[in-house]
């Protein structure tokens, strides 16, 4: 298993850093330590162990789009570790046009530990957006504004979802027993049709960039004019190569879904229309969204047969592949006419699915810890395992 | 006194439950140990001691109305014991039309303890919500999606509004010198003129199911037209008889405070109106709940000498009947030009009935202990005595 | 250094009261024990000994007009003690118009420890507001109503704005090396050009009413007609007078830098646009407020050489003025054309304002301990001083 402290040691976290923004900014060692972290503290939380470290502090969140599962998650996490939740309503704020981000940061950040932010609507502007606010953060510390540096954690932008493939891959590794057990698996990241248009492409990003690196091959699958960002693509090529593991792109769900142990189908716009979608998007052109959206439902709708149905599923591995979603999944019939996943085979898997969400808020937790205390953390970790305190206190 | 920890062992606290719904799912023996256990939590803070008892741990708040008091008096409860606020915006989360009760519910339990709902503009669907979300969460916990079942509060539904009736009974148990002493005792619960219209009747039929297994005589007063939701007022009826107390419903205000020792004036729309808003609400009929506003306002009307009046309030037993009220109270020359109160009795009844809101947080935080802890209850409460913690900490 | 234990033994602390709604209802040694145990809090802070001392309790927080650094300065200050915050949104909520001040405070204070209001559009509207609040407080207090008096914070309302004042003194009296080096220094407060209108007075108004108690001799620096509320010009001038410091009015922003230690350019709206703005919003007058907007930006405009430039720093006490801001300042080509400040200006003083910025969170902390504890305050800060608890738990 992956949650022994004394398995972190012997990573090396020299070079972690300060801020948690794509997988690929780290080693294979610090997504080891960030795992067995996170699988530390979801054991502790089922033995009633509090991993509860900070006194005082808060943890703030920049939410530019919707968020249900990955607020939950953030606030979960800071509250297990001590933290308080402080949201900047960019519309409440006084936060003009104008105002840099580097006043902004600095302003939101004397006694704050971490700061969570999801950014992913405009394509080229959430990660950048998240360095930006990291090198504010460095800025302020280094010039004695801050007395501590604020850890900046990526809750999703454009380029990648790290708290949700590094929660996949952690349900995984409990799932077949083991990290060690992927090896050689065959997960296939497929496209499925969706009544929605317009979502991001991190998670599919997120899945390609960070599998292959621990030795899953990966087929992904789409309708001719899905990809992904193409440097994305390219990267986790390049990183199966490394691994000796396997990448395909191809362009049936059916054929792509064969001989799979694990099978991920999830509707996100195209690339295409991503960057058209940002460019309406900075000009308000309202028309113009409304013209593209009616374009790309059109062109979903040639797709309808992408979908995850009990017949595809009997093509997998013995039948029994692994269905994963990071939900809310557009389930046929329930939340949509037609979508990504036929009813049966949602309520099969719901048990996994719900599962598989519920490692996100110990995936946030780690990141916040080795962040935070970098090398330092598997002695943090030991010293909380001895002082024993107890979620429950009388 | 109710507050002895002594006292609440000697309840039978079996089947208590995992969630506080409605008052008549639970026994009187669960119903004193609630109330014992909120006047122990009332006199520890005026003690200063704290009753924190989870180092982590969120309480999810949803609320489909507008809320001061109660949102207020379970952010109180919740950090009175030790837990965070996370508040579900269900605008601003991705909660789409369709995504199951089951979906949301587990997705925001992981790493809660409570989740406290208000949900009282529908006529039929809040009380059916809150046991959809019991249910989630019994079926995520029972299936190892969640470590700890989390607690459903009902903090206001179209039945019962339990967190307000328990905290008037509290109040009146002080007031009256122990909960012994109301056996026999005379409550009106009447209905009372407002300028408004669609108001809950979750208070009155809170009261009047409540109230009569106390052994209160409880009159229900109200115009032709304003009825309670049928089955609960038979319910009433039937408790009552149980109690040896008596209960009658008049359409006469004044002879209603007839040797009353308690009054609660307070205004509701009738069912038959609630019954055809929650039909107009659902099909988002605008101008058919403006024509509903319109004709309800004018009946309202036709009743507005149901004031209650420094007049009809010496006709209460030795013209000194405490007044009861749960806020805000439609005061006649304050908040509106006529109302449900003259404000003379408002004002000379001002103290109290602040004091009876004061009890609410302490109801709720003794629920979560209840509905968390069930049998233990009455030991963790021994060991946080024992413990004395200070509110204060240097 | 302002930040010993044992200099604030020293101070009267008698009177200090339970509210903090002007600097100018405190006494020289009110204010200077707030500020030395704001210094002691902040070293504290950067040794990481946490001055958490309440074990629960709510902070709540009542903004009528947009916050960002205030409000995370509040939020971050009742954190490091321990509190929650506990927002009112007075959309959301049932405040209806009518509710009575007296009955919404009783209801947020049952385990309220403090109430911190923003209460800054109208003239003559907010600092009452909040004497009505703490009245209403202290009323539920004295009747037993509330176990505890919660303090009510100004965090900036029509007249003063004194978390904002005090943390420009400590900031003061940090980079001159003590309060005692302030006696002698000339400070500018000089109105500047913007391209925006309304802008509360409380800040010109803060400074030119506390510096002058501290033997700064005061600039107050305005075009003909900018001119503050008459009665606090006037209370400036007295203050000056009884600390043999200078205070004068000039028309002539160079003028008024020449030989300057400290700079403070920043924009306000003047005394007789916001009576006409108070009346217009009360009237709901939206048509005359496009107008009074319309002419204010005329008139400003007359003045956009009112701007702190390098050539008129040059001015200035050997070229080296400290240039102050509250912040969000208008800088030329950063956040607007033409502003209050050039953009070399301010970048050549970030590190200071941000550095001012951050006193913020320790001056509220430092409210908060004294209002609520008084003359135990110096006892409190001793015994935290000697359990050494860390932020760092582990």
């Amino acid at each position: 298993m992956v949650n022994s402290i004394n398995i972190i040691k012997k990573f090396d976290l020299s070079g972690y850093g300060h801020d948690f923004l794509r997988t690929w900014d780290k080693s294979v060692d610090h997504l080891n330590a960030t795992l067995a972290t996170a699988q530390t503290l979801r054991d502790w939380h089922a033995k009633g162990i509090s991993p509860n470290v900070f006194a005082s502090g808060l943890a703030v969140s920049i939410f530019r789009d919707k968020s249900t599962r990955t607020k939950y998650s953030y606030s979960a996490a800071t509250n297990l570790l001590g933290l308080e939740i402080e949201d900047l309503d960019e519309k409440k704020s006084q936060i003009a046009h104008g105002e840099t981000v580097m006043e902004t940061v600095n302003m939101l950040s004397f006694l704050t530990r971490v700061i969570g932010i999801r950014d992913d609507i405009f394509l080229g502007v959430g990660h950048k957006y998240m360095k930006d606010v990291a090198h504010a953060a460095e800025w302020g510390f280094k010039n004695g504004v801050l007395d501590q540096r604020p850890s900046v954690i990526n809750l999703q932008c454009d380029e990648d979802h790290p708290t949700q493939s590094l929660s996949d891959l952690l349900h995984l590794a409990n799932y077949f027993g083991g990290l060690d057990k992927l090896r050689g698996k065959n997960l296939t990241m497929s496209w499925a049709y969706s009544p929605s248009y317009g979502k991001p492409l991190s998670v599919p990003q997120g899945i390609i960039a960070l599998l292959p690196r621990f030795g899953v091959n990966v087929t992904l699958a789409y309708p001719k004019g899905y990809s992904l960002i193409p440097e994305i693509e390219s990267y986790a090529k390049r990183e199966t190569k490394k691994a000796n593991a396997s990448f395909r792109i191809m362009d049936n769900m059916q054929e792509a879904f064969v001989g799979a142990d694990i099978v991920y189908p999830k509707s996100w716009a195209s690339y295409a229309v991503m960057e058209q979608r940002t460019k309406l998007l900075k000009d308000n052109d309202e028309k113009g969204l409304a013209a593209l959206e009616k374009t790309a439902l059109v062109q979903n709708a040639k797709h309808k047969n992408w979908t995850c149905s009990e017949k595809i599923m009997k093509q997998t591995k013995s039948g029994k592949a692994l269905y994963m979603h990071c939900l809310p999944a557009d389930i046929s019939g329930v939340s949509c006419k037609e979508g990504e996943v036929e009813e049966s085979v949602f309520e099969a898997y719901k048990k996994q699915t719900y599962t598989q969400a519920g490692y996100k808020p110990y995936i946030i937790a780690a990141m916040i810890l080795l962040t935070q205390f970098g090398e330092q953390t598997p002695k943090i970790l030991r010293s909380i395992n001895q002082r024993k305190k107890s979620i429950l206190d009388f």
